[in-house]
């Protein structure tokens, strides 16, 4: 992909080097020769990514890159500091600012040129969901817009794949300082059977492993469905350079050359868990926001959208399967008066204490709705018409048996309810069909002194037959 | 990235060719000797593209492609048709049937990679939306999952980049059957500026432009935010394959080869088109959901979620401003008995008049949600107590002065409202506290025989009064 890259030097020369390089491969280059300008840049201009010399007079790069790394809406753009230090140091000290990468000066191109096309990509593939948040930020569904830097580095799962025994006990070692699990696997066939079967965070792969290509490795892990999302941080040689660059363009996220730098390792891992961290976040913002869609925002019940779509799918479910559902239809008695005489506050802890009843006595199967103010609806799979009454009663006697607690004087409210009931066989049914049968029996319950279970066909039953039979069923 | 490639050929020694030259570039490599086979691992390995041979005995390529297109859990895997055909008129019906390239054999190398790298690297980032669809469409959040064979190919929206008088008459001719607007630009800077300014849906540019490098532009495109999203096809002659290649590394999607076959550009650039909608189909979904989380499904009026985070950030906002803000709660009277009396059905029709009564009565600024069964919240920003009541009274007359048509035998049922509302000052105010002070009004309305509206600190007004009042303010 195409790109804009923001190339920062206060030597012009320098500038000029890395623009015609970049130029060459058709990038949009931008230049800035001093810190505020970067910045000013990094702000107005929307690069993808961000060359970033170190030593500056004035604003150092450190410093431009923790104000950029600060701000939450560029904080996402990727940094490669250029320099001409060489201390390991230093190098962390950039990576710790937050900078993706730390090449030196001379710049090898090779490496350059990968760096730069595999941060743009894992930029390019995150825009997309930064967007998205931002929608849903607008629109208020979810609450701050998040920032990259402020995801926690530590606690997280590494998987090691290197055979030199050496190497693999520094490099866990180091690792087990933050991490919550470090484990080894001595092939790559086991690293792709351990990645497959538990939820890694990031993948550390040696390049010069004795009896295998890590390429190879890092390839089929990419190829995967699986194991696709999960970042791979390559260790090599310097001489390992071409193939290196070949594992970023496979889709590896990064690469630490030999001999390893405990704190190097430690800054580099980090920053992968930092944007895998953030990556997920972002995706989770749109699960909560379709979860948002079918649910009840004072309960937590599902709402009348969702029961109209999954009602379908009952029915539907139903008349292939041979079996019956059991639909009650709850309404909380004179719950307008509780509304009109203590207020809505109230009105709403009796709803949630209501919906929380309710769920308490279902089985994890069972569906229950808010399909309106106080009215409420429970579908109960493959029930005889016996149980189902047993359930409806139950249902009826958790809410008036034990007075519910909320901010009235005394303390609590003695709150009922009545509940209509019928039981749809396995023929051809509507869900209008339906509702109007349940509602019908709600309505003889609510003219029949409230506080009881009306079933269709069977009417008004005794709580007290009803206690005998359940124990009978319990037998 | 690394992919999945699925090789399909009935001749064993063709198939080992691709598959090692796949697997030196770190391919996943599947291969399949004929159709049959071919379905199969297409439906279940989840490979990423598929290269298909035409001339295979039993089901040949073309068959092949077109059943795997037909097949929306597996017709987005982007395929490339493999021949030794060279007709024209081959050519296009593979890309008819579906196909996204069609190479000659012997393969160019350099056109397969590019061509391959270019089409998973589409499909990987059309697979992030298609699981988020395939997401909302299991929670019922959205109808069918798309297919992207089934997007319309036509109507849209083309940009052309050719100074050759001759060829660019040729391009414009032949898309003005299918398309609307078929424009040319003659410079790379008015190609940008068009781009920029209109909403194209694919831009077609030329590699030969005398006066410019049409790369350097396909690259400003891709580079800027705006113009990022629009596919481009390029033209080249079959001496620019390297540089149609980095055209398809710097993010081009497709090429037509000089002399331009008329029925291979109109095949090609459906193709984009449908890639384009398909893509554009994938991302509404989003938004769809979104919308759906902040809105009451029955009366499409905003939901008490919405309410809740948004009267916080209009009290804010108030405070800052200085102004008022009049709330008005609303409550159907008697909606109950509608209910209990003519069904839900009844109700349902009634709440949804009586939703587009208050929207038709408000200005586009005001805020209206339902924030319960029967009851409705009306902001409105920058009002005074006169003006707000006025709005309460026309709202209640809204209601009152005409019956509402709905399913009952008499065909119109009476429905009233009572009126609740306050004014709110530019000073620190809850949520809850503002809400209790609207809804104590709402109860003295309700008491004082409903069909009426109180206002906090004046009480109930006489609706003649309120006329002449709004007279004069009209005046």
């Amino acid at each position: 992909m195409s790109a804009r890259v923001l190339v920062v030097d206060d030597i012009l020369p320098n500038v000029k080097l890395l623009e015609a390089k970049l130029s060459s491969e058709y990038y949009d280059v931008l230049t800035a020769t001093n810190g505020e300008e970067a910045l000013e840049k990094a702000e107005n201009e929307s690069p993808d990514i961000i060359l970033l010399d170190v030593m500056m007079p004035g604003m150092d790069g450190f410093e431009v890159c923790r104000r950029i790394k600060a701000n939450p809406d560029i904080a996402h753009i990727p940094i490669v500091m250029v320099t001409a230090l060489t201390d390991a140091e230093d190098k962390v000290r950039g990576l710790e600012s937050g900078a993706d990468d730390f090449l030196s000066k001379p710049i090898n191109d090779t490496a350059l040129m990968a760096r730069v096309r595999s941060l743009v990509r894992l930029k390019m593939s995150l825009d997309e969901w930064r967007i998205r948040e931002n929608t849903a930020n607008q629109l208020g569904v979810v609450g701050e817009a998040s920032n990259v830097m402020t995801e926690p580095v530590e606690g997280a799962r590494v998987l090691v794949v290197e055979d030199k025994d050496f190497e693999n006990k520094k490099v866990k070692e180091t690792l087990a300082q933050d991490h919550d699990i470090v484990m080894s696997a001595e092939s790559g066939a086991k690293a792709i059977e351990l990645a497959s079967a538990h939820d890694f965070d990031l993948m550390i792969v040696s390049l010069n492993l004795d009896e295998e290509d890590g390429l190879r490795l890092c390839s089929h892990l990419k190829s995967n469905e699986k194991t696709r999302g999960l970042p791979i941080l390559m260790i090599g040689e310097i001489d390992d350079m071409s193939r290196i660059a070949h594992g970023l363009e496979i889709g590896a996220h990064d690469y630490i050359l030999r001999p390893v730098d405990r704190n190097e390792l430690i800054a580099r891992v980090r920053t992968q868990i930092r944007r895998k961290r953030f990556q997920e976040r972002l995706r989770s913002t749109y699960e909560i926001s379709l979860s948002m869609a079918l649910t009840d925002p004072l309960t937590g019940l599902y709402n009348r959208r969702y029961l109209e779509v999954h009602m379908q799918k009952l029915l539907q479910k139903n008349q292939t399967s041979k079996k019956s559902l059991g639909v009650l239809l709850i309404d909380i008695d004179h719950f307008k008066q509780v509304n009109d005489t203590h207020g809505h506050a109230v009105g709403d802890e009796v709803l949630k204490i209501f919906a929380e009843r309710l769920t308490a006595n279902l089985r994890s199967f069972d569906l229950v709705a808010r399909i309106g103010g106080e009215e409420f609806i429970v579908i109960l799979p493959d029930v005889s018409e016996q149980r189902a009454y047993m359930v409806a009663e139950r249902l009826r006697c958790s809410i008036s048996e034990v007075p519910v607690p909320c901010g009235v004087p005394e303390g609590t409210l003695n709150i009922t309810t009545s509940v209509g009931g019928a039981i749809i066989d396995h023929g051809e049914h509507t869900t209008e069909e339906v509702m109007e049968r349940a509602d019908k029996c709600l309505y003889q319950a609510k003219e029949g002194g409230r506080n009881c279970t009306v079933f269709e066909g069977v009417g008004k039953l005794d709580p007290a037959q009803y206690k005998s039979e359940e124990r009978q069923v319990i037998e």
